[in-house]
């Protein structure tokens, strides 16, 4: 152990730092020993191993040295015309990240300043806010509960009043489909609303769309970039199309914004992983993603229908939840006065593991009564099991 | 291209930015087509692809669908243990990073508030310095070319300015190792001289080492970090041992940083790509990675001595050039008058690049007379190529 304390060394920004929660619970506790709805984990019946393996050969075979090698900072260009093609948008327009979490990150490095406000959806992702808040933004929610017409007004209040305050607001953080935690949509009529404010008031919009192309119910809706691209900053990710552990993911942007982003890579990592991104290109251009996501899309759907189902049957009467048409979470409400945070280690001593609503909330206090349940990691089996454990303790308490 | 204008919303940050010269070179010509001494790319021809294939399909066998989930933020344990007992040091110490680039970046964050000092030997490593500007730091440089027992004289008398203005000291900044750009070695006296001193004045020592195993002459000089574990953080890199299209680093330092560091690294990037990490252990525990190595010293050896021997035979006399012990990169220094910046358009005209030895002063104004050779990259033949056409350039000019 240091026998020397730096303490005083750390800088400002250090001190905003917050753990996450959800890491902290997979430090403490074996994942196969415990039933967990915690994690945002895809499940790793979906990674194609077989075809993994195959593709690795084919990119040795093809690539060679230069997978090894170091790449450019933008990305392989091979990966961004896929990328390119897949999403009809121009290969200028797109920059590799080493994951979707460094595009958040790297938004936030380029656009905040201490103070200067980021507006989110309340509750909104646990990562975001880490990252938010160790740039010293003043991160304004609004609550995502609000679907009806005075959406606008909601959030035309909430701006106004940063403005009346003084504030710069920067950018608007948005997951609009199957939003962390959730589970919820935003619809077009919204997101129109959402680009039409943000040109009003002259902010950016950072849309974070790791779920996106897990829908299992409805249709499509336009991404709020299609509707803005260039006031919208489109964040896209590999971790739930392919598999997390490559850590790849991209960001649509317009070229501006993205030659700051680039600059800022450099001195970040220099580049993604190589060989890695030669994988993620194939794996996309072969074919072999989108067969992938098909069979992905079946069995989480049917993991989503049997967590809904079982809710129905093991659940107290005052619960209630969300029923997201994609992603990998829904929401829990519980009746008010109960505290998630509280009941957590009675829970994890039982055996089962969830995150906490409070987390997830900009000011970190509010949704007490809340509860966020991932349902794409465990199987079936386990996901009935494991809800029927948490039904059981919930009913003693409530 | 982008109709609206967002310069106005960019981070103070970011007016600090700047592009790698040398990444910009890369972007403007064929590496392949013109004689290139101006990157830090290892020889393609250390690649052991044969090994990589082989060790990508144990790992895929061994360790199945948990190389493709999200792993821990410090880095997977079995790469960590690796680590841990190759450089005799506690798995504790040890964090895993997205390349030793990310190393800098995340010490220089956790660590620096604008204005704090950041003391280099200057010149220095330009991806050190493009991200300690990034985040504001004053680079105070001391000239590296101080070899004598006025050495500790030069470094008090920076430090006790600094003091004397008022500046707070967070850490130094060091490449002990065949040093970038000059390729010189600190010595063991220097090394305890800088350990002393930052015990004395409650700095930290930043010690990068990515080229510290490629020595091809001389014994091995005490790590920094092993004069004084408690009080400096050191910086590892898979990039020259192994290749560097991992994006693969590690820092070992004590617990109470790492401590921070974990917490910056969950919302930089939640972990290291976990496949390439399993890689880099079987390639490490195998023997391959020392196997490997001894070819790649063995190799740069060899085109070390035979670049010094055409650099004396086709350079004019007032050209003078260091010899590394190691590393991959000799600093040549040339009459004052010349200006490496301004005669390098006609350089790469003529198919031969370099970097400029300017850009890696702390003051971006120093060393116009000087430019950076890597002498890795290139095949033998190839080498004495450039360096004779460099040698015909200058002598037209010199």
């Amino acid at each position: 152990m240091s026998t020397t304390d730096f303490s005083e060394m750390f800088s400002e920004d250090t001190r905003n730092f917050f753990r996450s929660p959800v890491r902290d619970i997979f430090k403490r506790v074996d994942l196969n020993k415990i039933y967990s709805f915690a994690g945002g984990y895809p499940s790793a019946d979906t990674f194609p191993l077989d075809s993994f393996g195959e593709i690795m050969q084919r990119v040795l075979e093809r690539e060679g040295a230069s997978a090894f090698q170091y790449g450019a900072t933008q990305g392989v260009t091979k990966l961004r015309e896929a990328i390119s093609r897949r999403y009809g948008v121009s290969v200028a327009n797109v920059q590799i990240t080493s994951s979707s979490q460094q595009g958040i990150d790297v938004c936030t490095r380029i656009l905040i300043d201490p103070g200067d406000v980021i507006l989110s959806f309340n509750p909104t992702y646990l990562g975001a806010l880490q990252s938010f808040k160790s740039y010293r933004a003043d991160v304004v929610g609004v609550s995502a509960k609000n679907n009806t017409e005075d959406f606008e007004q909601e959030w035309r209040k909430t701006i106004e009043k940063c403005m009346a305050d003084g504030k710069r607001i920067k950018f608007l953080y948005a997951v609009a489909d199957f939003q962390n935690p959730s589970g919820e949509t935003i619809s077009l009529e919204q997101r129109k609303m959402l680009v039409k404010l943000a040109a009003e008031y002259d902010f950016i919009i950072v849309e974070d769309a790791p779920y996106r192309e897990l829908r299992y119910e409805g249709c499509d809706i336009a991404t709020l970039y299609s509707l803005a691209p260039d006031r919208v900053v489109h964040l896209g990710s590999f971790s739930k199309i392919m598999a997390p552990g490559f850590r790849l993911g991209w960001i649509i942007a317009n070229e501006q914004i993205l030659d700051r982003i680039y600059v800022c890579k450099q001195s970040l990592d220099l580049c993604p992983p190589v060989f890695d991104q030669f994988v993620a290109e194939e794996f996309l251009s072969s074919g072999a993603l989108d067969a992938n996501l098909k069979k992905s899309v079946e069995l989480y759907r049917s993991k989503r229908d049997l967590m809904i189902k079982t809710l129905k049957e093991e659940m107290p009467e005052k619960v209630t939840w969300t029923h997201p048409e994609g992603g990998l979470f829904l929401f829990l409400t519980l009746p008010e006065g109960f505290d998630s945070v509280k009941f957590y280690d009675k829970s994890l001593d039982a055996g089962v593991a969830y995150v906490a609503g409070q987390f997830f909330h900009t000011d970190g206090i509010g949704g007490k009564n809340t509860m966020r349940l991932n349902f794409s990691f465990m199987s079936h089996e386990r996901i009935v099991e494991g809800i029927k454990l948490l039904g059981k303790l919930l009913n003693e308490v409530l």
